[in-house]
């Protein structure tokens, strides 16, 4: 018997109607009128069937500072607003809540897997697990101390443990993440690609987000970023660099023949005046390039269709090439090129591929007529036209209702935040 | 006796919740607990109430041709593909039923006025009225011939009749639309500025689109776009200039100087690879400066909370500056700049104002935690949050439902088009 069967959907990528039969977690019927038993069957007449989105850089609990120092430059937002809030707040507390109302945002717009950086990841892993999506999941290595730990070497250790503790599950999996080249020492970066190596691990890390990131790793170490990365041995195909914006033809080399790969954060980078990463370059060349929001903060939403649409306009537009991109290169960035750079067999609607997958409801004014689904989804839907969600042969999501987590909790975790941090605000203003 | 009051809405803008008294299509009052009787109340508790959108450049009709032949470059676009296309269907009855569509999913997405520049606006005209949206109307005035008239005198006639005949109503109003500098001659624009100077019209017109266009008008007239129309006397306080992306120093002058109006389309600009205009440049100097989506097809949408989260972010980003636009100038740019450029009292919360505006229901995970409404609407809505809409004192959508316009007829039409063109196209390939 088949764990669940979705009926006569809109298959995008095939321009076909099919029934789509899922077990054990992978798709393995795709037919025109699949006639077997299953536990579970999803209508879908009518409706456009797509992969679903891998958000592969963010910090998801950052919901809760979402809004606050919008339009403040770079350095004032993190200083006097972040930093700040983050200081007096950030506890396992903070983060499972935080975590939950991300989640649910995450879902509701068609994610089902999300590559997350923060603090207390174990209780990000307790949400992720509830809600049933996928996530890699590592805290932030620093030089310098935070609640996490004091030293690089307390860091390290802790990150072995982590890994060692949600190593071998099922939907979840242990990323080290130091956190940049002006925040980790080359010997800590060292020691961190080594332990990589040794627990089998992926690396998260930010990298040439910002033209004074730049100028600081030549002025420190002689070198610019990725180079620098290069020659500590830092870049292989474990290794997955956020933002990536400012490059040269000769760190694309280095990127490209390594193996490492770009996490790009369009809106992101266009909010906090980072700049427009060359991303139709990167492809050209064969770079690995996937797709991610950054955090609810700094974006300020986890709207990975908008991220998409986004990032193909962009290309676009700062190339002055209507053919830097195409739609279903886009897609694809957003989906399978996010799964596939962790070793996930997702993002394609194919057999043998994990059952992660979302339906749209096209009957709506903004997508009519329905030409063609794979362009009007990325240049007309927006993120609400998703109705289901199935990540792992789960329903997470259907007809808009989330399946696994309680939306009424997710607002009342809100409001409690809410009324913690602007009390505290007022206090500052006031004293 | 009042016509509205709207219960207990957050009026993002003063910072509290306030019941709207509305009369005669206008705000008349505004008070903590409004105790007047009313033909009508909206119970707003809990929701957020912002002025509605003023789209300042599209072609609504062009809904149905959305999607086809994305990708392309501008040129192979619209020689391939639309005009084609428009050279096969379009008819009263194509730009009737496109703007059917495009109105629908105006009003959802919170619009309540666009200006439009196609063919057969009467066909616009009865749907603007039936939906009971505000709209700037004219027909796209050209050199050479095409189904609405044969020579530049024939066009000027036509748009005068046009301009008598839909003079004086209370939503829409006439606009004359001389299409481009490319495609009418100095004649053609001197005569059309005339003509709206006789009948005191607004003037739509494309301007500095591309860099070819600026280089064609060096080649044919020695002088850039903005400079040539300057020289003609074409640049007033009744002059829209639609795009406007390629200026200098010295146009960006002329342009305040004389008083015309930037209509902004920063995803058209970007999809069609036009490039990225210097809008906040534009904003500093004290250029008045407007939002549109352009038409649907070259978008692919008419979102205009899209459209103003790509301006700001795409700003701060071109421009490598977090302070080069704030949200709330942003806010501005897309509602109260819009309508004061037709000279419309709208796009503010104020008494005296017209009731133009719209409720959004934040109790969503992507608007959650809710600190700062107006960033957050800027930031992180999305435009299916739009919950309620009125335009000039009436209710166009209430919770979801379009109160004007009928969404089946909307989804009929749509086939019926898909149908047509589709086949065409078929038979095209085919033969």
């Amino acid at each position: 018997m088949l764990d669940l069967i979705v009926k006569k959907a809109l298959v995008a990528e095939k321009g076909k109607v099919l029934d789509i039969g899922v077990k054990d977690g992978l798709i393995v019927r795709m037919e025109e009128n699949l006639q077997e038993p299953a536990k579970y069957l999803i209508h879908a007449q009518g409706k456009l069937l797509f992969p679903s989105f891998a958000n592969m850089h963010t910090h998801i609990s950052m919901s809760l500072l979402r809004g606050l120092g919008a339009d403040l430059p770079l350095m004032d937002w993190l200083q006097k607003v972040i930093w700040v809030l983050e200081g007096e707040f950030v506890s396992p507390e903070f983060v499972r809540d935080g975590a939950l109302i991300g989640i649910a945002e995450a879902i509701r717009s068609g994610t089902t897997l999300f590559m997350d950086m923060y603090f207390f990841e174990e209780a990000v892993a307790e949400v992720a697990l509830q809600a049933g999506i996928r996530a890699g999941l590592g805290f932030g290595i620093l030089d310098f101390p935070t609640k996490v730990a004091k030293t690089p070497e307390e860091y390290l250790r802790r990150a072995k443990e982590f890994a060692r503790a949600f190593k071998g599950q099922e939907l979840i999996f242990p990323v080290l993440c130091p956190h940049a080249v002006y925040t980790c020492s080359p010997d800590t970066l060292k020691k961190a690609h080594q332990l990589a190596q040794e627990e089998d691990l992926y690396i998260h890390i930010h990298v040439a987000e910002t033209k004074s990131e730049v100028e600081g790793a030549l002025e420190k170490f002689g070198k610019r970023p990725v180079e620098h990365l290069y020659s500590l041995g830092f870049l292989s195909e474990r290794t997955l660099m956020a933002h990536v914006v400012w490059t040269t033809e000769e760190e694309r080399e280095l990127i490209k023949s390594s193996g490492a790969k770009v996490l790009h954060c369009p809106e992101s980078n266009l909010k906090l005046a980072s700049g427009i990463a060359p991303i139709s370059d990167y492809v050209r060349r064969g770079i690995h390039v996937c797709l991610g929001t950054d955090g609810p903060a700094s974006n300020d939403n986890l709207d990975m269709l908008e991220e998409l649409s986004t990032m193909i306009k962009l290309q676009k537009g700062a190339n002055l090439d209507a053919k830097a991109m195409d739609a279903r290169t886009a897609l694809k960035i957003a989906t399978e090129k996010g799964f596939s750079a962790v070793g996930i067999k997702a993002g394609r609607i194919e057999i043998g591929y994990s059952a992660d997958f979302i339906l749209l409801d096209p009957q709506k004014p903004h997508l009519q007529p329905l030409y063609d689904p794979i362009a009007q989804f990325v240049y007309s839907a927006r993120s609400s036209d998703v109705d289901t969600v199935v990540c792992n042969g789960r329903v997470l999501m259907e007809k808009g209702e989330l399946k696994t987590l309680d939306e009424e909790e997710v607002l009342h975790v809100a409001k409690k935040w809410k009324e913690r941090i602007e009390g505290f605000l007022r206090d500052k203003i006031i004293h």
